[in-house]
């Protein structure tokens, strides 16, 4: 008998995601705040929960995957939250993306009720979530990493224990961070390329070729060409990341002009309507400046 | 017999690009400003000329690997210069980093005299010089280009025509925005996870099976584990790139902000006394900006 897991959250990433542990035959227990979403999974074989509780009851192991620390703390620490339904040695596996002290501090309440609990953002979008070949970055106990660390295979291709408490959190912001500069990196090559008429396709397949490839020139740069500004990977998830990253730099009084920078010009695609449009759009904000359409 | 070719520049791209087209049995005539350099390469097989116009008279093709637009000019239309010498119908393929605009005005001066000329800069460093895997990125008249393509293919694993004159430079910059930038996207992600207390080498591996992915996480961010700051390729030759593109974008009124940013970075590094070291050293301004070591 495979163990009993609990998934809360079941929007553009948890979907999927819950989706691939039913494949892999582990007992799934869903809840989502939105009852609709839960169909398509109960469909599949999944039950469904009444609150956060009544999973926890039900459940050995429980992820969530909801936006950000005051829904986590909601679903875990809240009334009808978790912690009040699960035994003691359950282990919640947080594949939010919150900030690293909200996660140390959830993790220290829960561990005041034996409750484990394991910091697990991941890499990699809708597609990576579909496909099982996410990046999970883990924080916490490494023995209770090692225990969950065949459930967390089935979503994730690249699975690193990374160190204590929040530091799972930690690098998924280094992580944001290297995106959104390797994102600014592909639509500043890619304004200058259009200003002087060079086809944008052909500069991509050069830039691909040598020292200025990147796994965003690779994969989200054709959105560009295509001008698909649909999310995968909203602005305003992004800007939430790049929020956390620039608050914890602060604390640790880390100049991070380039992130910094990013974040503003994000900025611009909030102030023009656009933070449910895909972060490639801030070739859209460039090309604002330089007063061309996109 | 193969087309005879003559070498102008033989620094730490030049010089390995001459011995690879040695070792591909082309006949070579070399020449370099500080005669000391041609030693190896006479030693291993190559002519040596007493200047530029003496090297055009004995090749039918002749690469001009030197600093920037000025030494360009000297060598290929100075008194003693390549111009001078060359017989009409001559390929001059200039593989330096010089602005698209100075590209363009030899391209003209030469096409007066019956010479042509191809922009051919390259992107992948000494190694790349050495294994004959460069990316070449060419400007000029496509059937020129045909012509000369095996030769060029003896140095670079990806080898495109852009374009007119001009465009091999202008893709260029756009590579080295680029560039500029992915080291920046890797500077700020080690500067937040160094004060987190983070492994950057474990950070470096987890963010590499991801979205963040760059060619320079993966072969330059290890120089900054092992604190290895030698060229490679340097701050003050990166910063010309950086100027060029920034003057080519003024000419278009194209803001590139990103790119302003990090070229004032590496400003600090100048102001440091680190220009003749590896662009990488980018993470010692961070580091010095947060107070600490690198």
């Amino acid at each position: 008998m495979k163990t009993p897991i609990g998934f809360i959250g079941l929007g553009l990433m948890g979907g999927p995601m819950a989706r691939k542990l039913l494949q892999a035959g582990y007992p799934l227990v869903v809840w989502n705040r939105t009852a609709e979403k839960m169909k398509p999974l109960v469909a599949a074989g999944a039950t469904p929960a009444g609150s956060p509780r009544e999973l926890a009851e039900r459940a050995e192991v429980i992820f969530t995957m909801v936006t950000d620390a005051p829904q986590v703390r909601e679903v875990v620490l809240g009334e009808q939250g978790v912690g009040h339904g699960a035994k003691a040695g359950t282990v919640v596996i947080d594949t939010s993306s919150i900030a690293p002290s909200a996660a140390r501090e959830i993790a220290e309440e829960l561990a005041r009720r034996r409750i484990h609990m394991l910091d697990a953002p991941v890499s990699g979008g809708p597609e990576g979530a579909a496909r099982g070949t996410l990046s999970i970055m883990v924080g916490g106990e490494e023995e209770v990493f090692r225990a969950v660390l065949p459930i967390l295979q089935v979503l994730g291709k690249s699975v690193r224990h990374v160190g204590p408490p929040g530091t799972g959190q930690l690098v998924k912001l280094c992580n944001q961070i290297s995106c959104a500069l390797n994102l600014l990196a592909v639509a500043e090559a890619f304004a200058l390329a259009r200003w002087a008429g060079a086809d944008l396709a052909a500069v991509r397949e050069v830039l691909l070729s040598g020292a200025a490839a990147s796994w965003m020139l690779e994969h989200w740069a054709p959105k560009i060409l295509s001008h698909d500004y649909q999310p995968g990977f909203t602005i305003a998830n992004f800007q939430k990341d790049l929020r956390n990253a620039l608050q914890e730099a602060a604390a640790g009084k880390v100049p991070l002009p380039g992130t910094a920078l990013v974040h503003q010009l994000y900025r611009a695609n909030e102030a023009a309507g656009e933070s449910q449009e895909s972060t490639v759009a801030i070739y859209k904000v460039l090309m604002r400046l330089a007063g061309e359409p996109a």
